[in-house]
């Protein structure tokens, strides 16, 4: 009964033979290894963008903050959620990565930038002021931090929108394939048709060890890429164990069907607890994530049951009330199974 | 015939049961796993040091960069060797880490920092004398980059000088297992009882995928790593798998173990070159790289029959006379075998 | 009728005779220079504090980014107000010197930080939680952007709240001046009898050319600004002229009657602007800067008039009903005279 | 008698003036006043080239540094000489203001790069090798540091093989009224026709209090210029008195007029100095440096007199044998009288 993080499940069977194939004799390094062959052109293919630049790093934070690094100078701004991984759980890796650039905050439903919100969010910064930081990029998360997915129509709408002012916008894809699962969108329709610059594909949370793809829809980005990568220590020197992991996880549609069944498990996850007497979503479900009300001593029970989630947001508390509503968050991984969740609505309701 | 560096072989058996071994279920994230609280005890059994801190990252460059930015002011100086890792190999990574010092570069034969070198350098830099960077932290790398050891003694030597102007000495021990087996010392007599501050105690060339132990033989400095590592984008969030390979590696004297195999190998190879007619050695060979002179004929048959290993330093070439001399660097790793090393030495004696 | 901002109005004469008279042969450069004997004696003296340590630069921006590089930590946060110049008008500036820190805003009325919102956005950062930047330093601005002061019984305030967390407080006292004449209260006691570890003291907005003393009441903080302003460019060779203008600010209490000056026109003003019908204050005025509504038939005769001063915040505009209200900001300086307000005046009541 | 440094003389009569003139009323801020249109129009007439853009700045070492961000990534080096100020006397400043930027430092007689130093730097950078910093920008120093001085001709052999490389090439001009008057050659063939991008153009050590002018000759670089002055705190509010430095200074060939004072005062000197037995000169005077070996005996007995200068370098002592000879630099500036000279002369004649 762990519905406490994605990051807390193990690595799909797919991953790890596909690591351990790749442990055979010598391989070149820092990159050179035929496993990443393989996989830049699945990426290429998948996302059937021939000149796409695909490079691999171990955690999401480097792939967001270096990929910034490319698209914005120290003295610019980032526009991107107020709820946003990058601002919230990164520790000013962006900030560090460019050199200074500003994440400019931008409220929004659901964890989600609306059109509004981007437009206000720039235009509020004077331009040709040279006493403010300037107008640099938009980063977006998909799915958002509160489980809900953009479609390729909303993001479409945002990169029009930042393309206007001549903004590059990146996709902050941790949960990727539980959005286009959740919106039954096609990767180049979530991206680089919709006018996304660059991707941070995500393995990790979704079955794999820890790696993230970084797919660069604009290949002049490439080697400041490289080059940053580098002097941020996340060049691989046995790169082939990552190429691994993306290469399991990319082939045979594997990535799809993992991120379909944690969205599956989610699914039913959310209507059991629908189901419980006062119980709310706090945000629409799209993909792995619950976020729910419900009441306070169905919690306690889950708790004493041995149950693991997050009250949500941290401010959030055990105390009060028996009958009172908490807040709190789901999550679900490949791994889960319809006997874990089933066991577990069975222990709220008591 | 593979020679060209210990980044080109694969990982070691004990370490990849380790990490299918963590991959079963749910664990705790972001370095709250079990596996890692059982390499703590290791380490700290291992180096008799029961207060060293212990984190994991992926790469040494990060090591390294992470250490130096505990160590360091931006408006200060690391001395390290000219030849070092931090400033040949890594882009910049300590400069960035760091926030701006300044590699301090010294001197010295065989890759290593005499006592000589260390002093004038220390006392080169003018000290309250705002208009340069100030004296920071000492770095030392064991093996050192021409693959020659430090003894504990001669540790000892720096870190006393180190110690008389109050600098921390920080070693970059990405093959120190096989610095240890070179010079028959143990984990503790090479660090902290010599005086050494903080160690990168590399797995990656020697067995591993990709993680490195960074110990804090000083323990006030690990919330500020753990926060360096964090906004450097290397804290894993499914952190199992580094400490996974790290329990593995450390376990019943594998490191050792594996290194003394490839310390073997490259002593056998040592022999073999140098009873080629007029071959000669380069640097002393404490470790698992041979850094050695021989006729250019030779070379060009090797190359012919599909050995790898790079001539050294990067601008030796192929061209020139039939029985002139080139230089060339050979690594060995734990998976090299004495028939491979008989068998390219057949090559070489043609 | 200029009251678009005292940074467009000349310097004293005070300050102009000081460094005609520096400019005689030769003087020590780089701060050794007699003149900035004489000013550290006066600031010490002035403010009771025979440690304080007292640097000078150039410019608002470089005096609070250089101490803030010395009060906090990359991976920490600023506790500021969203309004205040450091967050608003510096480039990113503290960001850039600290090597990354966050300004966490806080907003409040009047451009002051009250207890309650200092206290709510401390205990709002997560301590000891590694994906969030930490509890760092305090930063205060007295006069307010808005115009208004703290008294030093505020001060005491909210430095007190920052002491139960350790954390320092900074004073950008661009206006400290006018906040003195304006609270009736002296140098120590606004600041380091209040608990005030470093304070920016203005002096170019109230009649020198260009220079800021810093004063550091943690004298243990010196070394570090010393080495941040000259890795920031801003250690002067001829630092005689920059001590000479801070010389004749301070002595024989020309900086105190400069501020009175101005904070009497704008007092003047005030009351003038408030007989008018229907105008209004957005802020009280503790200082040298009003902030007033009033109607927009009025600013448009004001404006073909030619008298100059900004409509406030950036946003507000011109457009709109003649009978509509304006917000704008006034600002005099020591050179305002009563006759260019009364003159102001008239042509506002038209 | 003090020679110590052109830092410790006073600024000249038509500079103050200048200051004084522009200290009336009120005057735009930021660096929109009539002083800086004055400027502008005269550094393009005196360049001639229309279309140069023109900052200025306050100090020397805030010139190099935010040119030297506008010319190179973080990622990238900056080719220049081992005694350059930019990387003996500034703290780190252009690393600091470039993100990381490194130094590759040229060795060369009298302080000057020559052609063969720059292309083996150059070509000793691996290009497209991701471990290491990239080739990125060159930076000369005319005047050098050892008082000698590049001709047109010599820039424009450095430049073509910089162009060869695609790299812009900045001057550090501290001293480069200096240069022009000992080169006898105009602002333009010693620049932009030589193919400058940018030139720091030094104000202070010839005759002002503290200004330096930037002078970009790709005027794309503008924007950039201004954004990282301003975040480095380096935009000054009351910016007339700058510009009416610069005016000052500009007008009527006051600058020319005064280095050619300093240059005058120094070849007397030399001569002066030569005239003693055992004396040399250590490199060739072009400007108003000398630097010159000779008897301690002599130094000694200038220093009973009260004479004020450097024994050069700084390691040099005064140590030894009553007929041995030291090394020491002299420094005149615009002030300095054939009196002065001569009377510190006869003190050297004993």
């Amino acid at each position: 009964m762990n519905f406490a993080s994605d990051n807390s499940g193990p690595a799909a069977p797919e991953v790890m033979d596909a690591v351990m194939a790749a442990n055979a004799g010598y391989e070149g390094s820092y990159g050179a290894d035929g496993p990443m062959e393989r996989v830049r052109a699945m990426v290429r293919e998948q996302f059937e963008h021939p000149e796409a630049e695909v490079y691999l790093v171990a955690t999401g934070t480097a792939a967001n903050a270096i990929t910034l690094a490319c698209l914005t100078a120290p003295t610019s701004r980032v526009y991107t959620h107020r709820e946003a991984h990058t601002e919230v759980d990164e520790c000013g890796a962006p900030v560090f990565y460019t050199g200074g650039a500003k994440l400019e905050l931008i409220d929004g439903a659901d964890g989600k930038i609306m059109p509004e919100g981007l437009r206000a969010a720039i235009e509020g910064t004077p331009q040709g002021f040279v006493h403010a930081q300037q107008r640099g990029a938009v980063s977006i998360t998909n799915l958002s931090e509160c489980g809900a997915a953009y479609t390729p129509a909303e993001v479409v709408d945002l990169c029009r929108i930042a393309a206007e002012y001549n903004l590059p916008v990146q996709m902050d894809g941790a949960r990727f394939a539980n959005a286009l699962v959740g919106t039954n969108a096609s990767p180049g329709d979530m991206t680089w048709r919709a006018g996304i610059k660059a991707l941070s594909l995500g393995g990790t949370k979704n079955g794999c060890m820890g790696v993230e793809a970084v797919v660069l829809f604009d290949p002049s980005l490439a080697w400041a890429f490289e080059l940053n990568r580098k002097r941020g220590g996340h060049l691989f020197s046995k790169h082939r164990y990552l190429s691994a992991q993306m290469e399991g996880y990319l082939a045979d549609g594997t990535w799809l069907r993992l991120a379909r069944q944690a969205n599956d498990m989610a699914a039913r996850l959310e209507a059991g607890i629908l189901a419980l007497p006062g119980a709310e979503l706090m945000h629409p479900r799209d993909g792995n994530q619950v976020f729910a009300r419900f009441a306070r001593g169905v919690h306690r029970a889950a708790q004493a049951a041995g149950a693991q989630y997050y009250l949500w947001p941290h401010t959030e508390t055990m105390e009060g009330p028996e009958d009172g509503l908490v807040s709190a968050r789901f999550v679900t991984n490949w791994s889960t199974t319809a006997d874990e969740v089933d066991a577990f609505l069975a222990t709220l309701r008591g």
